[in-house]
Parts: C-alpha cells; structure tokens; sequence
C-alpha cells in the first residue's frame, strides 16, 4: 500500500481470484485491475459530505425517459451532402456503448432524401408483379399477422470505408466503423406476405421501393436468405423510430444495409433486378481486373475492438478490459481471436451470452498494458470458418477502390503516453494510389 | 371476393401455408388471417396519389433520435404521491411493445424521493463493512475492470397488485402488470468488487443504500444467486437513464425489483440484515395465518397475453395472432400454454428465441375468433417445473392481503362486440374482503 491506494495486483489480486472461481461467474477473465481508493473518502461522505442530491427531492416521473445531460457527448455524428442536407449518413457511436443491443436513439442512419414524415394511417404495403394476386396491406392489416422477432446487426455496405486509404483513419472507433447497429426488429416475416399474394414461377427478385422523397429502390434475390427477411414494425420493443423507418421497415438479416429499405411501401416481384442506381452507380465495387462485384449482398465476418479504441487514452500501465464487437452476415460468430503484439501471437477472448446468428457478439479480454508502444487488434471467425482478412489480405483480393464491404482487420497502437490511435498492420503493404472517399458517397 | 376484397381464410391461406412450409419460417403458426384490399387503391398510389412525404425533402439527420408523433401515447403511465410527486411508480406500457427488449424510455419507475441528478464525476460506491478493507469507487474505476452483459427482466415485487381485489382491473395490461421491464443491463460483477474488498468470515448479508433522497436502502442476502449481481453502468448499450439509476445500479437477475438499488453509493457487509423500511413495513406479505412472509426475493413463474388485453377491441371475427410475456426468477421459461375456452383446454405456445434464463420470453399462438364470448389467458411453466397458479390457488395459499408478488394466471374476456376486459377465472372464488391497494404503496 502506498499514498493510501492500495497494490491490487498482489493480495487483492488473488482475492479477486479466488471469488471468481467460488462464484464461476469471472472465469476467464483477470484479475484486480484498478485502484479504487480506501475508505477515507467515501466514509466521510456517508454523514457530513452528503452529496447535494440526497440534500433535495428529485425529479418527478417521466413519461418517456431521456439520456442524463451528463452523456450529451454520446451522439451520432452527421455527415450530410451540404446542398442536400438530407443525403448522407450518421454514425453510431459504438465506442461509447457496452453490449451488443443499440438503444433506437443512435441507431445510424443511411438516407438519400432525408426522413418522411408519414401518416401510419396512410401508409400503404403494395405487393404486385409476378404474383398470383397484386395486394395492398395497411399497417393495421400487417399488425394482424403473427409475428417474429430477431435481433440482428445491420451494416450499410459503405461502413468502415476510409480503410481503403491509404492513411488509417483517426476518427473514433464509431464514427469509422458505426454505420452498424444492432436491435431487435419485430414483424411480419417477408415469407407471410409472399405467401398471400402467390409467387408465380420465375418470380426470381424482389424490387423494394421506399416512401421517401428519393423513392429508394433495390433488388433483392429470393436466394437463400430471403426467407430470414421481416416486415419490421418494432425496434426493440417500440415501433420504429422515423429514421429507422416508420411505420416499415424492410430487415434482411446479414445482408447489406441498402437492400433493408425503410418507409417500405412496395414489393414489385420480377424476374430480373431493376439494375437501378443503387446496385449499379453505388454498392457495387471496382475490382483489379476492371471488373466490378455486383449484388454483393452478403455482409463478411467483422470485428473491431470498441474499448479502448481510437481518441482515447489509458492513464497509464496497468491492467484493462479490452471490449469490442464481432458479427458475420454468415451466420454466429464462432470465435475471436486478440492479438496485443501488432498480429504476431493471438488469444482468444470470452464471447459473451448470447452469440446469437447475424447479431452483434460481445467479446472481451483482460489486457494488462506495460506503458510501452502496442498494437492491439481483433479477428473474428464464423461459423462457416470464414477469417477475418489482413488489409494486405482485402487489399490482394479486391483492390483499393471497391469503396464498399471493407471489414480488414482494425488495429490500434498505443503509444508510450497512453494515447490510441489507428495504424495499418504490417502486413498491410498495399499498392500505392490515393482513394477520395468522400467523392462516392452521395 | 366481395366488394373488391379477398376471401383469404380459402385458397389463400392454402398458399400461405405452403410458403410457411417451403421456408420453414412460419412453422407452428397460422393462416390468412386479414383482409388486404386488392391492388387498385396501391396501384393509384404509385403515379398519380403520391403521398405528400414523397413529394419534399425529408428531414434532416439527427444526433439522438425520437419516437414518430404518431406513437407519443406509448408512454409510461404515472401513479404519484400527490404531497409527495417524487414517490410512487411509472408502468411500462405493455401492450404497445412486442419482442422482448423494453426501450429505455419506457422502462418502469419505481421512487421514493424522486430522480436525484447526479454528477458521476462526483459519485463514489463505498464498500465496507465485514470486508478485509473498506474500499471507494469511482465511476472511472469501475469502468476499467472488465464487464458482463445480462438480458434480463427487473420487476416491482407490487406488481399486479390489483390482482388481489375481488373487482377485476380493467386497465390497459401494461398499467395493472408493468412494473415489469427487460433490458441488457452490463456492468462489473458484483462478486468483482466484493473480491476486491475482500469478504469476511460470517459476511452473509449485504445492506445496499441509493443516492437519492430518500436514501433508498435495504438488505441482499449472500445467498445462491447473488452472484448473477451486476454493478450496472449501461443499459441496452448506453450508459444508464437517470431514472434507472444514473451512473450505477445493483442489477440482481431475478430477484425482487427493490433489491435492485438504483443511484447505487454503498454496498454495508453484514451478519444479518438491517430490518428496514423496505423489508418490514413494506415488501412484506400478511398471510391468512396472520403471519407475514418476510424477504421473499425470487419472482415468481409469471405470463401475460399482452395482445390483445383489456381496453383493446378486436374488429371482428377472422384469425388473430396472440402474443404475450412470460418470465420466472428462477430460470428459463420452459413452455407457455394458452387456453382460449376460459383454463379448460390448454395448446402450447411458440416461444421466440433466445429464451434466455431471468429473461422476458416472447409466446405467440395465431386463434380464430368466432365471435363469441371468448376467455383467453397463458400459463407459463418454467425450467424447475413451477407452474404459474389460478388465483384461486394463489389466494388459497397467500390470502388477499399480501399485497405483493401476485402472479396468477390473467385472463381477458373479450365479448361479443369484440371488446377486450378481464375477469377472474371460474376457479378463482375466493373470501370477500375489499383490499385499498392504494393504501399500500407508499
């Protein structure tokens, strides 16, 4: 003990230990990490220091709660077209959250021409093509249906795109990685409404058009997956919010983002893909040869570490939890793998409960940091054994102007002050060549 | 057809069923159940009625989103203290949410002294007492050390109270039964911090105190469960509400909502319990022998039809879809059965994954309304076989002055016009004797 802190990582240590192991509930993780401070102060606050809001009555209920003003920072962070503020993206911060559920309010958000303002009662589902029978489905019909629920991860296939530069990003972890979320949507399964109108033979694609002032329009395959696919009403638990698509939403779990469309309000079964501006212009990816990936609809197993992570700074040595996130348009996460050494060893972290399929998995790790340089970084393996890729992996393999489905492994360096930012590993040696990636997005 | 709708209780629901099979997504469930009108109205709506909101810009992007105007009555129904607005509780509406995750905003209050507005830089949990040494934490500490994420329920042990008077309620389900809520709640375990401070020999209770106004305290024993205890500081991914407890609450899945102290500032090792408050004048139940139940933590096997229930009105005969809740202390929800002949015959019900242990559980069973006088009501049975009881067997055992832990089986009538009430079933005749709940709860 000194200055009256105490050395946790002696007795206290094996203390912290040896309840893990009587409880079973800290397997795998480590041991005393902090050093809270003795008694001194905080006997002292029981009686004469009382904190001012014992002092006073508090605040009456609510009818619907807000965040403390004390987390004001916690937000999405905008980026929008400046002629066209309603054309752009908001990021998640996933840095600042713990868990693997993202609370509605900093939910990303992806929109062409900003967010309708629909009357539900007016709203109209259109279901017409190569159907048996063209139909048309108000909200109070949908609500009728049984319905399913899944938590799941959406990711815009533009999410983590800076890393096709050639210099790593230093933005926060979530305002380079958070165009993903995770919620769990309530609905009509897709199959349902399919099912009333009658597929025709050849009914091959889904064309999904929003009510939005962009009309935003995709195709999507009835390839294996479609059948996962929801009618959202609800986002974990209420009905959707206006930018997550009030009163409907389409959810394709593990596929990309764009094919989930909100505002839903047709369903044109055809044939072939509309080859509309949104899977020929944007979400299609430039490779090598030339050649572009087309209808890449499947989201690639991805992990980040969130905590610590980009911005932040460790107050000095000492043991921490490393926290973060894994995900795979596959299916479950099967394993994630830590590497503290810039990629040279790996362990594998703790994935907390549940590991759930096409849904966010939490994964931690006990790290204890000796104040020199480091490199910390995640890789994430599913359950078809799909690995994570290297950049210098990514880069072989697609390019550098794909602009979308980047998922390469994210290392971060700390330096000698505790101070973490982004680098590319060393295995990462790329072509040369600049990528603006602000010229692709709107 | 008539009058330009379809019949789909015929061929298309042979079809419905058919898509159910081939995706095997729909298993279990039913048929056709509404009536879409045929495409001419949506046909007209794609040229030349668009809807307003497709015919301007939408709204810009913001940093932290709200619920749609169109649902500001899905709120949180309030109960105070009228000498007294911070004492008293908020219900969770229930029967506006599906799944199984509760929003934020909506999670139930239940206060003694209002919402205190704590500065976190300033709040300290004291852990002394029978420990080795008395240790004070930081909210900063406690962010170091690594976390754990639950999914589970938290629920008032005065939940569905009025259950216990001879008149049934005819409130909304969520206001009569939602002192209940389920989040992800993460946070550092609670047997982290006791092995850090070190527990002593005969350290069989823990007395843990609030930082609110009241000073909300009340004694936790050591005993096999504690330790799913967390020290929460997020809430479905961020950091707590200040109503649930802004910047840290005692999470103990399972356990009775009291325990579960919000504003948390000090964690008392002790031999025995405090005898306080909340453990002797309140959250104690008389029993017919004139004895009273003391310290009656775990929460008992519980289910709800949360639709359709009471103040709700079905529009006419045709297939519906019921969907409730289900949940139990002590564990997993092994089976959730649905009788809609008023507790004669019983069906089982599908249950959403996950079906996690202390953890909403969401059933569902689509039913055809004949349109008749019709009783619908769910037993839930959980995974050590306790079996959710009539209220006559519940009465028989506790008497009609318990005042907490009611859990019977709820059953709603809905008559011949199509609107929704409870009633008590057949089986639940039971002594006379008014009970004033409200006398009770403050």
């Amino acid at each position: 003990m000194t200055d009256g802190k105490l050395d946790l990582h002696g007795a206290a240590r094996r203390r912290f230990l040896s309840a893990g192991l009587k409880t079973g509930l800290v397997t795998g993780f480590g041991a005393g990490l902090v050093r809270p401070a003795t008694a001194g102060e905080g006997q002292r606050q029981l009686s004469d220091r009382l904190p001012p809001w014992m002092r006073q009555a508090g605040a009456p209920f609510s009818s619907y709660g807000q965040p403390s003003s004390h987390e004001d920072g916690v937000i999405r962070w905008v980026s929008a077209n400046r002629d066209m503020p309603g054309n752009g993206a908001s990021w998640c911060p996933l840095h600042e959250l713990e868990g693997i559920v993202t609370p509605n309010g900093l939910h990303f958000e992806r929109h062409h021409n900003g967010v309708p303002a629909i009357d539900p009662a007016r709203h109209r589902l259109l279901v017409h093509g190569a159907v048996d029978r063209s139909l048309s489905f108000r909200i109070e019909d949908l609500l009728r249906y049984p319905l399913r629920s899944r938590v799941c991860f959406l990711e815009c296939g533009g999410n983590s795109n800076p890393g096709w530069n050639r210099q790593p990003s230093q933005g926060r972890a979530g305002y380079t990685h958070g165009l993903v979320s995770c919620s769990e949507w309530t609905g009509v399964p897709l199959a349902t409404v399919l099912g009333e109108a009658g597929l025709q033979s050849g009914a091959d694609w889904l064309i999904a058009e929003g009510a939005d002032a962009f009309a935003m329009n995709v195709s999507i395959p009835l390839r294996p997956g479609w059948e996962r696919g929801l009618l959202a009403l609800y986002q974990n638990g209420e009905r959707l919010r206006p930018e997550n698509g009030y009163p409907l939403r389409l959810i394709l779990p593990g596929w990309e983002g764009v094919l989930n469309v909100k505002w839903l309000r047709r369903l044109h079964v055809a044939d072939r893909p509309a080859m509309v501006r949104n899977e020929t212009a944007k979400y299609t990816e430039l490779l090598p040869s030339g050649k572009a990936r087309q209808f890449t609809h499947t989201m690639e197993v991805k992990s980040l570490i969130t905590r610590p992570s980009a911005g932040m700074r460790l107050p000095g040595p000492g043991l921490y939890a490393l926290s973060g996130l894994a995900w795979s348009g596959n299916g479950r996460i099967r394993r994630v793998e830590v590497s503290v050494d810039g990629g040279d060893t790996w362990r594998e972290a703790a994935l907390e409960e549940p590991v759930l399929p096409y849904c966010f998995t939490r994964f931690r790790l006990p790290w204890r940091w000796g104040g020199g340089v480091s490199r910390i970084a995640s890789r994430a393996v599913d359950e078809t054994g799909a690995v994570q890729p290297t950049r210098a992996e990514l880069i072989a393999r697609r390019g550098r102007h794909g602009f979308f489905h980047y998922h390469a492994i994210v290392t971060w360096e700390i330096d000698e002050e505790g101070s973490v930012g982004q680098v590319y590993d060393r295995r990462s040696d790329a072509p040369d060549g600049e990528l603006d990636i602000d010229a692709g997005w709107f």
